[in-house]
């Protein structure tokens, strides 16, 4: 079926109007008209060729909430009219331990991409979400619950289920000291997650702007980083820390912060390795760890979460049109706190 | 009492003959005639103050064997003539959260250790296990099994526990798939623990002269990392990889190794930190932690697990004039696998 949307032509160019077809409805598949899709910052790395070869054209976007259009003849899970959401992948093996584990974001084969990636098919590019329509196999989609503001559901398909799962893997809960570095895009919604999950939070970062947002949304404490000092006091304090920062930084002043056993999640790609110093490590059995969006179900669980706490993320609407900037001003953190595109206006 | 071991009376110098004082009994001491200490790389970093300014005259040794020879007036665990150990500290703050959890390896207000340091008196100076006699609080002290050959039994208070507590906390056992980094003092302690729990281990050793010693140990598999991509085959393979190498080198190539959730544990002290690769922590929500020794209660639960399994570290036993010269050889990786000093020569 025709599809509209933005796509970069080739590597760096800017977005531009752009019409493709999706697939025909299979059997297991779901059909969705886009409400609004996310910006996140891998679309700008990935259109800037930034994370390595990419495919063009690409039309990037894997925050996608909507509402189903048509079903295929085996679908069981979606009807007509119900809301839902794609995230970071379409697709996975299925068949290893990972996939049958529920953690299809850890897929042995790698998860197939909803954009910048070729189908299982091994022809078919797929194209993200900058776009009035998707089409999506039903076990690869969650149901939005029906009351949340679906602009501000939509980030929670890739920045939400990214904070979510390691504050579940790292069983977070009431008691938990857990600081969250940086309050973007993903640290907001470590923030919402952390404090509804009955967590103390503390925000650590170098703009002390944010110190009213942070306390609005629940946080206890707010750090200020760029004052020379400010983490030597919090040393030892925390159960987790949360790295939402994908600048480099010194890691090992995070790494003190830990309590015994405690552990620190990466969940960024910084452009150079971190320089992790052994003994941090050994002080206390700490533990550095990386996490990466979540599995299917997961996903799921997360969005009733959101609609029991009445969790969104805190978004600025805009037009296709408005793209570009938002892509220059999502660079230089000029956003409270996610883009999301209102896909009427592809 | 008076005493005499072996010294390094400046930093850098060689060891020499020296007398000095060991404190009266107290009434929750223990005196024992030491038979055997263990020479531990540490020690020699710590004679060089290649760990920071120490404290001279220095009298190395943490790695302590022998026999009960006196008991104070309060003292319930032990009795004269029975066979003694201590390790790497010998008090500690004993009242915060980590002590209380018999961790005293982490007390927070850092444990005392065996030598380079002062007692929490605030005044003595600590002397080590270089010498044929030794006072410790019981409590800081443990039992060692009566049919085990108490040479290589020394290294184990320092050796073994190193690499008996992480196999411990990331609860390796039967079916667990378990690679050790490096064959050396502490690496062939790894291997004899994991295959006495159970585990299927694989060394792997840029020495390929020490296969056979791997695998008569019970390893399974012995990897000779000196060959260019030996390794990438056994990408996400293992439960555990405990990196006992104390040169720098790509931790990256090792992170790769593990499973799904799976850790790398480093128990050493590079001169330059890790180089880690969030990408590498990403993929597979992998993790890489530190740990130290063991507290106390672990280090009898080693002994008794030694006892029953009847381990016990490969040894060269010397004399106290050839400690220098097995300095040197330490250094050169050139000892199966662990010097002891036998303490009647000092």
């Amino acid at each position: 079926m025709k599809a509209r949307g933005l796509a970069a032509l080739t590597p760096k160019a800017p977005l531009t109007s752009f019409e493709f077809e999706r697939r025909d409805l299979g059997a297991h598949d779901v059909a969705l008209d886009i409400a609004y899709a996310g910006i996140c910052h891998s679309d700008i790395h990935q259109v800037r060729e930034e994370w390595g070869p990419a495919i063009f054209p690409m039309v990037p976007g894997h925050e996608i909430a909507g509402t189903v259009s048509a079903i295929g003849s085996s679908v069981t899970r979606f009807k007509v009219g119900d809301l839902i959401g794609v995230g970071v992948f379409i697709d996975s093996c299925r068949t290893c331990a990972s996939c049958i584990a529920g953690l299809q974001q850890y897929c042995q084969e790698g998860m197939t991409g909803t954009y910048n990636s070729i189908e299982r098919d091994g022809r078919t590019v797929a194209f993200g979400g900058y776009s009035n329509l998707f089409v999506i196999d039903e076990d690869y989609a969650v149901h939005i619950p029906p009351h949340l503001p679906l602009a501000g559901v939509a980030p929670l398909l890739c920045a939400g289920i990214t904070l979510y799962s390691p504050l579940r893997t790292w069983n977070v809960g009431p008691g938990s000291k857990v600081a969250v570095m940086g309050l973007g895009g993903l640290g907001h919604m470590g923030v919402k997650f952390a404090v509804a999950m009955g967590a103390e939070v503390s925000v650590l970062s170098h703009s002390p702007s944010k110190k009213a947002d942070a306390l609005a949304m629940g946080a206890k404490h707010f750090i200020d980083t760029s004052i020379s000092g400010a983490l030597k006091p919090l040393n030892k304090s925390f159960d987790l820390v949360l790295n939402t920062v994908s600048a480099y930084l010194d890691i090992n002043e995070y790494l003190d912060l830990l309590k015994l056993d405690a552990t620190l999640v990466v969940i960024g790609l910084p452009g150079r390795p971190y320089e992790v110093s052994a003994g941090a490590l050994l002080n206390g059995r700490r533990r550095i760890a990386g996490s990466m969006i979540g599995g299917i179900a997961e996903m799921q669980e997360m969005l009733d979460f959101c609609g029991k706490h009445s969790i969104v993320s805190d978004v600025e609407i805009v037009e296709a049109g408005y793209a570009n900037t938002a892509y220059e001003r999502t660079i230089a953190s000029d956003v409270k706190y996610r883009f999301v595109i209102d896909a009427a206006s592809f």
